[in-house]
């Protein structure tokens, strides 16, 4: 089971990270989003991150990454479903996930990348 | 990290299944889903297992009662993502996840649940 499925609805894709990305899972993730971005033309990604408990600064480089790799394939992404715990870590270790966007839950990430509404009738696409 | 994340996107439920569900974990998914959808009062259930090699007896029956438990609460199941390497390992095992909706991806099983169009908005709700 060594796949993240980038779950595609609408105009976004959505990512729930349930496990812990090692280095050569990590890169191979950034690589398939980056590349379904591109194919699919996607206006957003969404992230969501309410299964980690930890957050490290390994995993809010990767985030940090895939957010700089969509936003110049014109793209944005947000970081959605932290938990309070994960936030209060964060910032203990001095970890601002600077330049990352975050929203509470799924909902509410596509209601910051300007998305009120998602079309799946499979139509004109 | 011993959760599975419930999103709500719209009317729906979205579960993405990466990590092998044991018995206790199975058990809990089974409760919290059967809650949240209750609680919400969703209108369907999208469960995809794109990330699974391996769909058993034991996953299948979880599967199948997911189904029931919503269905009585009013809200149909869709088993999306499913590999054609395990729909044949299936078959071979003679599991045919009978009563079970399946579709190909994510907006295929949206479309099939009658939703053609998931509103975030967040009004009304």
């Amino acid at each position: 089971m060594n796949a993240l499925p980038l779950l595609r609805i609408g105009d976004v894709l959505l990512v729930s990270i349930q496990i812990e990305l090692h280095d050569e899972l990590a890169l191979r993730f950034q690589r398939e989003l980056a590349e379904k971005v591109a194919d699919e033309g996607v206006r957003g990604v969404i992230i969501d991150i309410s299964a980690l408990e930890i957050v490290d600064s390994f995993l809010g480089r990767v985030l940090h990454d895939i957010a700089a790799t969509t936003s110049v394939l014109a793209a944005r992404t947000v970081v959605v479903g932290m938990r309070p715990a994960v936030a209060i870590t964060l910032v203990e270790l001095g970890l601002s996930l600077h330049g990352l966007r975050t929203a509470l839950n799924v909902e509410a990430g596509l209601r910051q990348l300007g998305i009120r509404r998602l079309d799946v009738s499979g139509e004109a696409r």
